[in-house]
């Protein structure tokens, strides 16, 4: 038996290329002791995975050169010597772009499956994309009812949660940021947002910003970074919490860019930026499991609308990656590898 | 009766220009119900001030032409019509570069003067001064024992301070950074601090950061900010804290500098940036009296080490405020303008 990898080859200098990757098949390796062997079904398209690719890694360890590129993948055991995880449970975890991997059964984390949902909801809105926008807004920039927000990318995945949930939680104002009137219109009309800024269209981002959000931003949620880091800086009010889940603007980039200007104005403001991590909450189950039951919860309650775009095939893997980075999707961009053997779902 | 002041006359670009004040005297404004007039004894040379002269001010609003500029006084009750503050009581506050002051009885601190220390000390360690250093080092960046530090300006008034204070409540190593030889050696001679670099020596800073911290930074102590807090930046390590209490660099800058190109650092690090205001805790008189009475207390045991330079004469003052940014004085610059009237001190 043998499994197909994209394996990195070159490191990208800008967007991904396809000649950066390799597609490679290789002989399975069968798990150890407390190991399993997983079936991937789904791939999450996630924009860190582009900073992996580089030398210097980001927050985990590059890519070597020959090694499939990581990334988060929904699957099930198909092979299991460990007594925590049983062949044909669905699971979600650190993984490749593959169609097997194998490794410690703690690397792996169990789907409770749930009839109402489908398989991919759990590469999004029930797994890390729903726990990054909930622990980000709460727990990291400690949401309080009656906080104005403002959230960039916010037709994206975590944005699209991010703006729902700051309205569940009592926010008073929710402003998002996005690229283009369709977006823009997908993020007041779907996800729930008081109003976007189409940051293409304006010209004074800043000034846009203000005239939204007149008395300031108490919570800032940033996955871009860059000029939209840089005018949501201008806005905050006293005692603001900018929340950062990642800096999108600057992951293709081959120099680094300035920053921003104007951090004075967090001692004005007595604010406070935090860059933060889904990771850190992945061991702590007890905090994840009721995160994600009452996201399961207001989803049933039609308080929370999620979208997921499914592409298919272990092919499309590298051009449908530069999606991301594109804007051509809408919401979570997953690419489906294979079906499951039994459980429900798919 | 009259009093001196020093009113701006231009908006300075760039440092501060002689042409830019006037010398002018004008009549005493007697209190008013609750109001006190206050003698000035001293005038402390903040680098903020100097962004007070800016047309957007920073924190506060900005000194109007013809004002008399404004910073934070140690002074004497000269005619009170409040009946929190008698006549000969001595106080600190917000002023003006001035011979007298007067306003609300609130907007005085009454100094419980100790004969251990000369008046001087009331403008600096034990007033805002040792108050930034520890309401900055322990309730926002929440110094934790074991914690390795770095401080920008360890040299400085709050520097000088953060860095002992780390060492008193357990940091494991505490790095300052500090311009020219001098300084680095007052800072770890004097003031406690295990090294210094000196970044005007240091062909890489950041290089010079990561083999004095080869764990990385637990607390970053920023007063400087620019090339310092990107290098800074650098070598968080996981959970980190900065505290920023101003950015000196660009205080005098005629055009906005790009700030730290690095901040996906705090995503990888999960570390976090806060700003703050020594002013949000004022009002705390429980907290702050606490404050300044463990400062006194280490003072007295031989733990902590400050330096006041007092110079003298009203006609001086513009030319003694260029020294904060040249960095040609030692400790915290204070200008002294009067004897009190009857109280022990000076």
């Amino acid at each position: 038996m043998t499994s197909r990898h994209w394996v990195l080859v070159n490191r990208p200098r800008g967007a991904l290329k396809r000649t950066d990757l390799e597609r490679t098949s290789r002989p399975l390796l069968l798990p150890g002791d407390d190991e399993v062997l997983v079936r991937v079904l789904y791939l999450a398209m996630d924009p860190a995975i582009r900073g992996f690719m580089n030398a210097t890694g980001n927050y985990a360890a590059p890519v070597a050169i020959g090694d499939p590129v990581r990334g988060m993948v929904l699957g099930q055991v198909v092979r299991s010597r460990s007594t925590t995880l049983s062949e044909g449970q669905v699971v979600w975890g650190f993984g490749s772009w593959s169609d097997y991997v194998s490794g410690p059964a703690t690397q792996f984390h169990p789907v409770s499956l749930d009839a109402d949902f489908d398989l991919p909801a759990y590469a999004h809105v029930l797994g890390t994309i729903g726990l990054t926008a909930y622990y980000g807004l709460i727990d990291i920039a400690a949401l309080a009812p009656g906080d104005t927000v403002l959230v960039s990318a916010a037709a994206g995945a975590v944005g699209s949660l991010v703006g729902q949930i700051a309205k569940i939680k009592g926010a008073s104002r929710v402003v998002g940021i996005a690229g283009g009137a369709a977006k823009c219109a997908l993020a007041v009309e779907r996800y729930g947002y008081d109003s976007c800024i189409d940051y293409k269209a304006v010209e004074d981002l800043s000034g846009a910003i203000g005239h939204a959000l007149p008395n300031g931003i108490d919570v800032h949620f940033e996955s871009v970074g860059g000029a939209i880091l840089e005018a949501a800086i201008d806005h905050l009010s006293k005692n603001a919490r900018v929340a950062i889940c990642g800096l999108i603007s600057r992951y293709n980039a081959a120099h680094a860019e300035g920053g921003p200007s104007n951090l004075w104005n967090l001692v004005v403001k007595t604010a406070q930026i935090r860059g933060f991590l889904v990771s850190d909450i992945l061991g702590r189950s007890d905090r994840t499991v009721a995160m994600l039951e009452v996201i399961a919860c207001w989803i049933k309650q039609g308080k929370l609308n999620y979208d997921v775009d499914v592409r298919e095939g272990f092919d499309t893997i590298p051009d449908v990656y530069n999606c991301l980075f594109k804007g051509t999707h809408t919401g979570r961009l997953i690419v489906k590898i294979a079906d499951p053997e039994s459980p429900g779902g798919g």
